[in-house]
């Protein structure tokens, strides 16, 4: 059994959980390495994962013997078959924040299931610890968008569209890396105010501000950056409030390492905008893995302790509505004493001439 | 208010339904063209939308008086505000198939509802049925799909890349509508046994088989194609699986019609494969929509007579592991007596000289 199945086996003992349904997707290649539809399921004696005819020859490839997963084609098992397959337990463990309340009563009337208990993120609270190998997939999708951050800057010129710089990055990410980890953010001018913009055909002007928000996969593995740069020259308007942003982004970097409170953090960065007349409107950041948005969350209303081996984002952003926008966001890896950016483009006044 | 909130209204008062909560981003956009996370509710007086600040700029802008939606960003909210808003309402519906179970405790809490009553997907029913401007999407998305299909016959040679190839599909879709409905597939030899595979490096041969599943969005609203195309000539061995691909994709269309029943179509494909050999290991079909999968379902295991303005897909396939694989899919419009293929591209021996 490879090393996180058997993770999640000393879990299920340690919370005397007998049986497990794992349905998100993500937790199953996480656990498995399997990227197909389907059910995990832990019972007493084995592993098994239930697909369809659409997934089998895939699924096949990827395991080995080794790793101990029975595998069933959900067309070959009958309403016995599923009756049995927690048969001798008194209790089966499920993902609360994952599965639907529909899918939670057929669970139960299909497996017969007594005792359904909620496991509280168990999973993903794992997930946030990364391991060697998930933090050198991360460090590489981060190189490549650094790398990409310089290849776009060289490439935008005035009367270019928000669109096709989207685009150039794109298909930078899907060249050099599995593609992009999310939809890629251009924001340029008053668009720049909305924070999750999605690009348009409004051109580059000659004296310009855009928000880029890009990030890549390796091997599933995702990376997350955004700088704000400018075209022709930085507004006297703008300076106040991009120093602002970045005084507190990289203040947050000093104050992040094992042990910090991602409560405290985000106050801090709150109290400052505040100060300022300026409000802190979304989270201060997010945990990065193989979901692009996962645990822990930075806010002021979170409430973790963050731990060594976490890699998580560290973006906050004013937004004058309707005027423009700075976002600054590197995707960061959590150390005993402090942390280590990932991501390093250039943060001081990136200007396109 | 717009018809399609009208709708709602009307439906929740035939249901005694004194208030609701819309959670999936779908049917949001469905119901009131908001294009962002939040929440909907549908309280005794009002129409409400709670969602953040990330978003709160573009909403204002969607939304027009006449919408009569409240537009609330959450940072503002109290605990009361939350309780006030079911306040005297009876009951309370939600959407079992999207809500977590978490989310339906949390619920339940956080807005104090005593009675929280599952709707049986009535949304998502009334999205199978599509009204003019829908249909007119749809048809655009569908003549742009047959499009990028010509255009990407003439441009495939041997030596290509699987990517290269998926990749240029989805640069046409960027640049002719709002881009892909889904992720382009593109498998070549071997690899287009796999239902849903993901393009690879692998270089299309000079005797060779792809299998092309493509779809883009025009303003939201999805189109679906598969085709199975030959590089320098059919080989013998594949003809009579094509064949029999072929025949049953066209019986479908010519089967398709208001109140056929989707189990029986779908039955009688899967006993004409079997009686060569050959199973139907997927679905025959799927509506398609906003969502790309929508309802109803076309399969043995489903039951729904297909009803007037549905739009759904006709995909029957035969899949030899570890050789190759032959599909075929248009997305159709039902009519009364007959249905209409949307998409339109060849069928019979597309061959790249």
């Amino acid at each position: 059994m490879n090393r996180k199945m058997q993770w999640l086996r000393n879990k299920m003992l340690s919370l005397d959980l007998q049986g497990m349904i794992v349905s998100n997707p993500v937790s199953i290649r996480y656990l498995t390495n399997i990227k197909a539809e389907g059910m995990l399921l832990a019972t007493r004696k084995e592993n098994i994962f239930i697909t369809d005819g659409r997934y089998i020859e895939d699924v096949h490839n990827t395991l080995t013997l080794f790793d101990e997963i029975v595998v069933y084609d959900a067309r070959g098992l009958s309403k016995e078959d599923y009756e049995n397959f927690f048969i001798f337990c008194e209790n089966v463990g499920f993902e609360e924040n994952y599965v639907t309340y529909a899918k939670y009563k057929e669970f139960m009337h299909k497996f017969k299931i007594n005792n359904f208990v909620e496991t509280e993120n168990m999973i993903e609270k794992q997930r946030m610890i990364k391991d060697e190998e998930e933090i050198e997939n991360i460090k590489k999708a981060c190189q490549i968008t650094d790398q990409c951050f310089e290849y776009i800057v060289n490439y935008i010129k005035p009367g270019m569209t928000e669109k096709q710089i989207a685009r150039e990055i794109d298909d930078y990410y899907y060249k050099n890396s599995e593609g992009t980890a999310f939809d890629t953010i251009v924001a340029s001018g008053e668009n720049s105010s909305k924070p999750h913009a999605i690009p348009t055909d409004r051109k580059i002007q000659d004296i310009d501000i855009i928000t880029i928000d890009m990030g890549c996969k390796v091997n599933g593995y995702c990376s997350d950056m955004t700088r704000t740069i400018f075209v022709g020259k930085v507004p006297e308007y703008v300076k106040p409030i991009y120093e602002l942003v970045l005084k507190n982004e990289e203040q947050v970097l000093n104050d992040m390492h094992e042990s910090s409170s991602t409560k405290m953090i985000a106050k801090m960065v709150d109290n400052d905008f505040r100060l300022n007349n300026y409000d802190l409107i979304h989270a201060l950041g997010h945990g990065v893995g193989l979901d692009v948005h996962e645990g822990p969350i930075l806010s002021i209303n979170s409430d973790h302790l963050l731990k060594e081996n976490m890699v998580i984002t560290d973006e906050p952003g004013i937004y004058i509505a309707g005027k423009f926008g700075v976002r600054i966001e590197d995707t960061v890896l959590i150390n005993k004493g402090n942390c280590e950016p990932l991501t390093n483009s250039p943060k001081k006044y990136v200007i396109i001439k």
